[in-house]
């Protein structure tokens, strides 16, 4: 990868998946080479002489020999994805034709890319910045709405924006800072502390939502989590199925039937769920507040809403109460499902809902519905409340990020910034203080790549992509 | 499929593998609204007022929201593969987004593709005719550069130019016996019967060929079947590890220890060769004559090639000659091999060779090597052999068929044109002699397809193509 950083010359890869259940293959050269090596062994129009974004179509020849008919696009420096010249051989999909095409090309000049090098390229050209380009594996990696959307949203340079609007102004506050250095013997300030401090406060506040959103942004992009805790045969596996429309987990009416942990993911509405189904109560019918709820606990410590799950039949309105208070946590969407309303004597509103409602709403969580978990349409209601837990959160609209490097970098800048709050308000000399802002600087510049980036955090970056973007 | 063959509505599929380890996919849309239906979701330049082999860069909206970046090509009818407008549009490699756009565009107004659809219209709008089209799906299998270079001739047009060629002459004579119908009472003969007899013979000929060319066209398709004969300890399994480089068969010095038989496959010069390798002579020491060279026999029977295996140790010339003339058929290419010349006492000419060559050359083989099997650099020259074997054969710049339906076709069609000798001999009249080089004509038509096909066999032809293409 290293010396792919520094270097020139012309790349070539396969751009399109190899698999045998595809018609067509695209092969890819970027580089200042590219159209010429192409040219050599095209039978067509002179494609040195073709303007940018056309496709002609012609022949790849090996000393004469049809290797295939082709079509071939050329993308010419700066427009194109690398910003430098692009070519794109579009082949019949056979792995021989791809394998003769690409070594014939190497032959002729052109040397196979690394995984990424050609998004390194596009960074390091200024055709993406870092962030940006990470989103693009992110993009091709998305399998949900979700983590499609907040990819999007990086990729179009949703995230480095912001942040680059926010350094640009840091960096002309620096910049001023400086500038009382040279004058240091007169005594001026001509970085107006007041408004740097109310650029502080809205970079440290927009950082820190930043940060925030990584525990959604993750969970989003993995599956968002969700507890389903509550007494044996409350019924957490009949709702788990009816939710599924398939009977995975193995339902029954002896208590206990769950066996320890159940995962199955549910797509709503382009969210992905993780339902993370406990045994976690079973033990403890008596010692509730004992070993039941240090095990469900641990549960819902991974979860990012919990199904909290009970019946007038077994349940106290104490017994709800005191464990939704223990589970709880800050961040914890908490949502309470009392079952079995089809029960004879079962009610769709009760007197224990109230007691529960009083005591929990607000603080805890603003939300009880009541079901009968075999019946679909009853639960139907519940897939939307899922769905608006997450997006109802106060992330709706915001910047989200997903990436731990990301996280990190955020992370540094934070406690960079605090520092800089702190040597104001003891008053340190403006020299120290342009250091500190420096730090905090590189740390938020290190997100879009807009400072010289460590090799080996580039290797690293891009040695996830794969070979041929 | 039968719907497909009568629709002109715009159809769309993915025209790439289905994988993770791309970077990009390429969705193809083709009929008469495939720019209008992409023009619909695509921001960027007006599609519809832009010119044929042109790409464009813009965003496929859903209701607003971004689905992708992308890049989208134009082929504008009738430039194009279906010669229809053709749309490519090339994303981001992720199944969320090329489902995303595919059900967008469905949507829209396109149909989910059938399997090779996209060529069938190509055949159905004279982009190609059926013996090219069906060359697309070789040539995508193509797996060798010997299979490469037929399915690549093929889809250029090299058996249906010379077939047409012959047709059309045909049908003139036909014309022209015809003709004589329309005059029977003056007895003319407006169809010259010297050149109509030359004509029949030089396409029985030509017909011939392409039906003799089957045997190898299928072979180099799926491999040259190559049996190894000899005695136990004749060296067939050290020969076979030094030509594959690799020690995958068992070798011993113990007499039969190579198990039933073992296949390999080994690709020498872009031909693809399958070794036999048999225990055939196993049992039979001393009755050589008998089940040896009976169970010898069937396996050579498989093969195109036979390599004769014998030392002067184990073997007298008489037993190589009989059993030689034994296993030879019409058309087997049999290699002579000499082992052990490294042996105490081993020569690399002796006596026993010239009388085998008396015996054998120019009626059985002209070829006998001596090597030592276990020697990679005395073995090197019998890949060429090999090689040679199939190339020097006297289909060496002919046209070569690898598909049974032409292979019936074409037999169909010799018959026939044996038919209009026997009634052009025996004076049959114009009008029933003009009845028979129809039959012909249709069978040698349906190769190119330039007869109206029954759409179920277009449905099984095209039928076996991935999606896409």
């Amino acid at each position: 990868m290293s010396t792919a950083l520094i270097s020139s010359d012309t790349i070539i890869a396969l751009a399109t998946s190899l698999g045998t259940n595809g018609a067509i293959a695209v092969i890819r050269l970027s580089g200042l080479e590219a159209v010429r090596i192409t040219n050599e062994v095209f039978k067509g129009k002179d494609l040195t002489k073709q303007a940018s974004h056309t496709i002609h179509f012609g022949t790849i020849r090996d000393d004469g020999e049809i290797i295939d008919e082709v079509l071939v696009s050329l993308f010419i420096a700066p427009h194109s994805y690398t910003k430098e010249d692009v070519v794109e051989i579009s082949t019949h999909n056979s792995k021989y034709i791809i394998e003769r095409i690409i070594n014939l090309l190497i032959k002729k000049g052109a040397r196979a890319a690394n995984p990424g090098e050609f998004t390194l390229r596009a960074f390091m050209n200024g055709g993406l910045d870092l962030a940006q380009a990470e989103a693009v594996a992110d993009l091709i990696a998305s399998e949900n709405k979700a983590s499609h959307e907040v990819a999007m949203n990086q990729m179009r340079g949703g995230i480095s924006n912001k942040l680059q609007e926010m350094r640009d102004k840091l960096i002309n506050f620096t910049a001023l800072l400086e500038l009382e250095l040279d004058f240091s013997e007169e005594d001026v300030e001509f970085a107006d502390r007041e408004q740097f401090q109310a650029l502080i406060t809205e970079l440290k506040t927009h950082i820190y939502r930043l940060i925030d959103s990584f525990t959604y942004g993750n969970a989003i992009k993995n599956g968002v989590p969700v507890a389903i805790i509550g007494k044996p045969n409350a019924g957490k596996s009949t709702l788990l199925n009816t939710l599924l429309d398939e009977e995975r987990a193995i339902v029954s009416d002896i208590a206990g039937t769950t066996r320890d942990t159940i995962e199955e993911t549910l797509n709503i509405d382009g969210i992905t769920f993780r339902f993370i189904d406990t045994a976690g109560l079973r033990d403890t019918e008596d010692t509730i507040e004992a070993i039941g709820v240090t095990k469900a606990k641990e549960k819902a410590k991974q979860a990012k809403v919990l199904l909290y799950m009970y019946d007038e039949f077994d349940n106290t309105a104490e017994e709800v109460i005191n464990q939704v208070k223990s589970l709880y946590f800050d961040g914890l969407k908490v949502i309470l499902v009392r079952n079995k309303i089809d029960r004879k004597g079962g009610y769709f509103e009760n007197v224990m809902d109230q007691a529960i409602k009083e005591a929990l709403f607000t603080a805890y969580t603003d939300t009880l519905v009541a079901i009968s978990a075999k019946d679909a349409d009853s639960v139907r209601p519940l897939k939307d409340i899922l769905v608006n837990a997450i997006k109802d959160s106060q992330l709706e609209g915001q910047q989200i990020i997903t990436n731990t490097r990301h996280l990190e970098a955020l992370q540094l800048a934070y406690d960079a910034l605090e520092q800089v709050e702190f040597g104001m308000a003891s008053g340190l000399p403006g020299d120290l203080l342009a250091h500190q802002v420096r730090t905090a600087l590189r740390h938020i510049s290190s997100i879009t790549g807009d400072i010289d980036i460590d090799r080996d955090i580039l290797g690293t970056i891009f040695g996830k992509f794969c070979i041929g973007k």
